[in-house]
């Protein structure tokens, strides 16, 4: 299908129940979906260069960019200089930046929010900012992102009634002035849909967006301190809603089973820092579960953390050696952790798939 | 020219001057010399893969293991579950173990030398321990490296001569121990010179060792803290004595400079761990000098670190991109500068040789 945005189109290759095997075109190549889109919060996906991330095996198609971290620093003069965040981090694939939306209500040290945007002052040095929905365009601009994200208010989990209604009406109406905004060529833009965990929510604030005719529809506000239960709840209730033609992005998640479940409700994109700051924190995955490399049992393990696994890491070196650079606080171990870590992910999201396509 | 220990040789393939291009042949591979050897003090070379060491244009022919370091920690049980030190870093090249002589007189919180050896308390957690000559080879032999180095005393650079002359006697009975101490096949020996800045004791040193047909000769006990022009003194007017059919190691020098007179002396082997320091530490080397890349004349700089440098870093991203990871303290900016440091290094050893091949 063709989207609003000239360059790009989604085509669904096969579904199984509500999972899709599709395939996102973009002016800066193809994405297979579903797809998990490693995050590159200050123009590094950390501890990993350009190259390492788009080499086989762990070939990533798309990595996220963090908009209020990256106006932040290096801030926009420099990013202007390089002509976007593509050329300034090496990165010639896609790029997807969020809105800073989400960072400037979790993360900036205080804010004020009204109707017309917010104003917050910085985490790292308390100066005073502001951003509006056509802020957050033109940074996102400025950045050129593949794809950008529309700029939404993304209230606590437990937020009272009129707090999510109120944050759903300012969602549609910035929303609206976010898609008024010019946009540089080959930039798609994604609509947000928020509501919490209510689906009877969900669904009517998807009614106000999809006419709007986003490129893609994200789901923002899960993941976000509810239980997993819930979460899974309005998945299935409500990912497969959001328009067929289009891709579905469910934003921050999540575990690999979190990723499983999500495809079977209908769901196309993923992001999440959890294997890139799991690997750091010393917590490895492998099937069905984590290991925790610190652990002594693994002091003497000559063996690769997956004897299956065909990433870097688990071809050339052994648990035991992780778990010396771990402790000794190697910088080598963050590398070749990250690594595994990510082709992890990536090669999950492949088997998922695979058995749509097989299905 | 033959060494002494089955499958190693030495070939000068011409002068100039006192200096020499050479190939030290092992049996892990060639070195060309004069080389550069990167510091792995822990089993890796910090922020380096194995692969990405050995990968052109860096090409890292031999890297270094520190005794000391890799016998507190992994320890010796973890290294002989793999079978040595190249199968648990995953480097096949060949790998040089200083004795823990050094470390042991600089890094230790305690240490009680005596004739036999040298009792020690762990600069980690203070635990006791003892180096002995003996010990120290047996060490090296499980960590299998393709050169050992004999155990040694090496005194402060300002020490009186009665200490000099002790810890020169010393080190030469601690030599003549260590040759009788039988190794893993594939495992030269290399004695080291003593002696300060005094060069009718260097030599007076040398008379002792050189009979005892080491398969090559280490100066130590330079770059400890005396003025520059003294080491210059002493390498001018002593390196060339060391045997000319047998390779010379400058030990823990030192800036390029420094490795560009120490060659026209006529050594062909240094190890520091400046280039990797540094880079850590904010500073690239360029021709010609050093640049600090937190320097606020950098912050829009979209110029690589050096335009003629043929390294990754430099063919990939810009100083602004390097100075905004390393302001953010990101780990990626301590792999790109380290790769270009050690690159650095590695190109001024190919040049050094090249123009002594050329003359």
């Amino acid at each position: 299908m063709t989207m609003p945005t000239d360059g790009f189109s989604f085509e669904v290759v096969k579904t199984n129940g509500k999972a899709r095997a599709g395939v996102l075109h973009t002016p800066r190549g193809d994405i297979p979906t579903p797809v998990f889109m490693p995050v590159g919060t200050l123009g590094t996906v950390k501890a990993m260069t350009a190259g390492e991330l788009a080499a086989d095996p762990l070939d990533a198609r798309i990595i996220l960019g963090n908009t209020y971290h990256l106006y932040l620093r290096p801030g926009l003069d420099v990013i202007r200089a390089h002509g976007g965040l593509h050329n300034f981090a090496n990165w010639n694939r896609p790029i997807l930046t969020d809105s800073g939306g989400f960072q400037v209500f979790s993360l900036a040290a205080i804010n004020e929010i009204d109707d017309e945007g917010v104003t917050f002052r910085s985490h790292i040095d308390g100066s005073k900012h502001r951003l509006t929905p056509e802020i957050s365009m033109e940074i996102q601009g400025v950045l050129g992102s593949t794809i950008a994200m529309a700029f939404d208010q993304c209230p606590p989990g437990q937020a009272e009634t009129d707090v999510q209604e109120k944050a759903m009406a300012r969602t549609t109406a910035w929303a609206a002035r976010c898609l008024h905004v010019e946009r540089p060529a080959g930039q798609a833009l994604f609509g947000i849909v928020q509501g919490g965990i209510d689906v009877e929510r969900r669904k009517r604030h998807l009614g106000e967006l999809a006419p709007m005719n986003f490129d893609g529809y994200a789901i923002g506000g899960l993941s976000v301190g509810e239980p997993i239960e819930e979460m899974y709840r309005v998945l299935d209730a409500f990912a497969a809603d959001l328009p067929g033609d289009k891709p579905r992005y469910l934003m921050g998640v999540g575990k690999p089973q979190d990723l499983t479940r999500a495809v079977e409700a209908g769901v196309d994109m993923f992001d999440c820092v959890m294997p890139t700051r799991n690997a750091r924190n010393g917590s490895l995955f492998v099937p069905g579960g984590k290991i925790t490399i610190s652990n002594a049992k693994h002091k003497m393990d000559t063996n690769p953390i997956d004897a299956d696994c065909v990433c870097e890491t688990c071809q050339t070196v052994s648990r035991a050696y992780l778990r010396h650079l771990y402790i000794a606080k190697e910088i080598l171990y963050n590398r070749l952790a990250t690594l595994h870590n990510l082709t992890f992910y990536a090669q999950h999201m492949r088997q998922l798939r695979e058995s749509i396509l097989a299905s």
